[in-house]
């Protein structure tokens, strides 16, 4: 086990947890947390592969993805409360896990020969759709239309690494400053409250 | 035509009629009741298929089902008053509808070679998501996430059929008591008002 | 780059501003309004080619789409006010958009080997879905539900489409007919105030 298939199976344990706990003030039962949580952890990437035509899905290949997501889902179960007062903690690892994704979802969609425009996209994608349908599953408006930097650094930091692999920059290398640089923008923009400008 | 293809035609159209009528006390037009028909019918059964890249599409390949559908938007434009008053009897043919969903959509998973654990959930989702992709299209909270023993019930009735099938049941048996155990569920926890717990 | 080619980037760049704009009431940043313009430009023709297997997906593959959307989202951006007060000619392109990507739907569904029935389906979906993604994303009623004619004239041009092409209509002329039909229908709708009746 590489020391990245380790990293993208707790990205995907973390989503879990973050996509169960996400429902905890609404009316759910324990299944509509499961299955918020489920879709949180597998929606970006299953999106992105629809999308590609890349199949089949990573979840449905490799089963170690789908109890990755259950021992998520168990730990948002038996810990609510424990894992709600590490909100800090679970924002610092989904700030973690989305700036992770966006890299290897572009990698994805290079390694599957697109053009580095769409690979931008399909990065981002990778990175925050499962969120997106979540919250449109459940009614809510997904953090993407709110007003928060999120989205947009994943976008940003999907072409930083596009960008620096066109200059030859070693790969471990582009990966460890895209993706803080991802995790940069999105905690400077918390810290100052920074957003982006509306359309008016 | 065999029993089981009639069964799925029937299915089909009891899908639609619930469908269209699902929308009746808002500001539909025909025409988006007859989406709505459409999309219910159709919806759970496609998702399984794109996920699973199991192509073509059931209702594309087989004109049949998009009759079954029609039929059944129809009947519910015609007879509106009478199909709402079978309220209850609609509610046993949709039970019925989701639990032979469930397993038919299990087996067609594993007929496609993926492990257990995913033919269960996408045993579910068959079922289910139709009825998920509507709520959410119209602006509604899904069911799923409301306090009914909905996909759960499904859920259940799928890993059963698993666990007897690996235990070497004759298939038809196995249809049935799964199919029975999800329609038991659903009805015991709609008599007695039982619920899965919350997150808290 | 002939005639046809032209047009459908046209089309793509109408949409992206019309869907860029459409959020501008709302508290979305200028990401969420390009994300809302990029929604709406390739939902519907997304969602047709994965329905129906056909990938590459057309933006994928011709990267022209993209800048095309691009480009529409910029325009929103820069000349907001200038665009909004064109409202009336937006919606005379939207309405030749919507029309001419229900005919152009149709032909690639009937080029991929599928029913007619299937084709006006497919059709239709090209043209609204783009809309009904979007609006479903941002928690709005999706238009297709409202009262207006709008998807319902894209299915009729579409069935009108098909049963010339039956009787072997030469295939300009068609295109021709059908685009002016549902560009028709959709005007006499909205002049007159009309509407389907509603299911009661």
């Amino acid at each position: 086990m590489t020391l990245q298939y380790a990293l993208e199976l707790i990205g995907t344990f973390v989503f879990a947890i973050s996509g169960a706990l996400a429902v905890r003030e609404r009316e759910h039962d324990i299944f509509g947390a499961g299955f918020t949580g489920f879709i949180t952890a597998i929606g970006g990437g299953t999106l992105r592969d629809i999308l590609l035509d890349a199949y089949p899905l990573v979840w449905i290949a490799d089963i170690n993805v789908l109890y990755a997501i259950l021992v998520g889902i168990l730990a948002a179960f038996i810990f609510p409360n424990f894992l709600s007062k590490l909100r800090k903690t679970l924002f610092l690892f989904d700030t973690l896990g989305i700036a992770f994704f966006t890299v290897l979802g572009v990698e994805k969609a290079l390694s599957l020969g697109v053009r580095p425009e769409i690979a931008a996209i399909m990065g981002m994608f990778s990175a925050v759709m499962g969120g997106v349908i979540r919250d449109t599953l459940t009614n809510e408006i997904p953090i993407l239309f709110r007003k928060e930097i999120y989205a947009s650094a994943c976008l940003a930091g999907a072409i930083l690494y596009l960008i620096l692999n066109y200059f030859g920059l070693e790969r471990d290398w582009n990966l460890l400053i895209s993706v803080a640089a991802i995790i940069a923008i999105r905690l400077v923009a918390m810290k100052y409250k920074l957003s982006l400008p509306r359309l008016d």
